[in-house]
């Protein structure tokens, strides 16, 4: 069983490079939503604690399954750990193995900046140019990136209630080439934006965006809400905005939409990805990617990796499969790891 | 985040005596089953390819969070591999963070064979003292060696459809010290016998037992039938027997129970255990235990694991969880890995 260490991911990524990864993955998840039918789909399975959650998203193509583990824990930053910490296992349908286990802390990064993107040149003017950030925390480089090396963006302006985030993710990005806006707060940032990214961590019902702030023909894109009684939208947006979602079972219970009646009208992406259903269509429209992250984009992001293994040097070999020569002597390989002289 | 290799987990069980192991981790599944009401409980999550299934099984007692990844392809063992494998992780739900990943073939063995006896403690007549362990696979010495060091059982009869399975696991036993007959028939096999262990691997709708091998003060415990369309026992059996179950919503899907009606009485264990639920009410009594493995003995495993690693020598570090020194700045973290000189 191969394994993928956050340092063998690093060095994977600059191999190939970000914005290039960004693109590979994002393909893969686009293929990957196109036979979406395919994918044997649930809402994921969480626990949760007063103070963060724990959950694990599993799908499978028939041919391979995988899973992820990720936590998301808002108070975790104040001790210095990060929010969402997360890895993932691929595996082989055909004899239920385990072929890889891989940090996904980076690669939920990756993997849902790209699905941002992947959603904006869907539902963002073609001629968009400048995006807002609000939130600037870990995923918002990772956003920008996406947008540059899908959607030609190199404009941001950022506001975080937290300004020595910004600071950071300023600095951080003005190194990657961007042209960034320093703002003070998010009606400031969302003035002239083509597109805005929100993607903050608060476990509550925040409004990270008035109704006042969203004007036409603009694409939100809300990254942060995405578990019960967390959301960033003011509801009079959702009313306003063609809504675009993953997998509606999981994104009534978790997405902004968790505030509105079941039966709103909302379009899944693969379908506009599929091409059986339109995504922007008019420059006046306001579109709402309402992102919670599902499964089938971990899928995509470990088959990616798994791909990009083959033939490189980038894995360790893990002892965590019992293999005894005859499969059904587990007791005999046991009983022949014992100490010299040592009995049961 | 520690790491329980296959070879680090035969030392530690090596270390502590495997049924001093066996028995430690019967304690620790009482005392879980006991406080059962605490655990966030949901039916393991499967699936099915056609030769076999993956399953998730999560709980989560508030302050630990523990899953178990395991397979089931019964065709697997015919080209040298093992027809169940398993890992598991053990995580801190204050902050969501992994704490270890354990290698979960042996251990899920070891513990399915704990469950059996522990349940068999309450269940079989007390002056039990000849068990028929029928399907001589990977599970079948662990069963034997949880039975005599919880009941004291020390005479077998071993019966499976494939004689070299038996071959192999009567060798293993003698060695053991059990007095060991090898019968030709279930019929033979269950003769004299006052508990019947079945754990064949075979995902259909057999009949190990029929009805008639079946006598009066028998138990009966059954552990190959595991998923849905895959039973063990004549379904009169189950007419004649009081039923016992780990967890009703899951047993009723994949257990022998799965051919009975959604409403037939079944005792769960943990009442028993508890002492909210008689076990034997007489010594004619047919008592089953319809085992199927629910993900709260895969908790009591892990944390039994967990609690013998503190201290000791038996697992290395693993490089899983991305830790920037800034939580906030995971980008950060993944350029200064960039190899010197690249862009991004």
């Amino acid at each position: 069983m191969r394994f993928v260490s956050v340092d063998a991911m690093m060095r994977l990524v600059h191999h190939v490079g970000v914005e290039a990864f960004l693109i590979g993955l994002a393909e893969r998840i686009e293929d990957d939503f196109r036979r979406w039918e395919q994918f044997d789909k649930s809402p994921r399975l969480a626990a949760h604690a007063p103070n963060g959650v724990v959950e694990l998203m599993p799908t499978a193509d028939g041919e391979h399954y995988a899973f992820k583990y990720v936590n998301g824990h808002p108070g975790n930053a104040r001790m210095g750990r990060q929010t969402v910490t997360a890895f993932g296992v691929l595996a082989d349908m055909a004899t239920g193995y385990p072929l890889m286990l891989s940090e996904m802390t980076i690669l939920t990064a990756l993997r849902t900046a790209a699905t941002s993107a992947l959603a904006a040149k869907r539902l963002a003017r073609a001629d968009a140019r400048v995006m807002a950030l609000i939130g600037n925390g870990a995923q918002s480089e990772f956003q920008a990136l996406a947008f540059r090396a899908l959607m030609g963006i190199t404009e941001l302006r950022l506001y975080d209630i937290d300004p020595s985030a910004t600071a950071r993710c300023a600095a951080n990005l003005r190194k990657a080439g961007f042209s960034v806006t320093y703002c003070s707060s998010a009606e400031a940032a969302v003035l002239g934006a083509d597109i805005v990214t929100t993607a903050t961590a608060d476990k509550a019902h925040a409004t990270i965006l008035s109704d006042n702030l969203v004007g036409e023909g603009q694409h939100i894109n809300a990254v942060g809400g995405d578990c019960p009684g967390k959301t960033e939208l003011a509801e009079a947006i959702l009313h306003r905005a063609s809504i675009f979602v993953e997998y509606p079972p999981q994104t009534r219970v978790e997405g902004e939409i968790q505030v509105l009646p079941a039966d709103h009208a909302v379009t899944e992406l693969w379908q506009v990805i599929a091409g059986q259903a339109p995504g922007r269509r008019s420059a006046a429209e306001i579109t709402l990617f309402d992102s919670v992250g599902f499964a089938v984009e971990d899928f995509s992001a470990l088959r990616h990796v798994w791909a990009l293994l083959q033939g490189g040097d980038f894995n360790d070999e893990l002892d965590l499969l019992a293999d005894p020569d005859d499969p059904r002597d587990l007791y005999g390989m046991l009983m022949r790891a014992a100490p010299q002289g040592a009995g049961t």
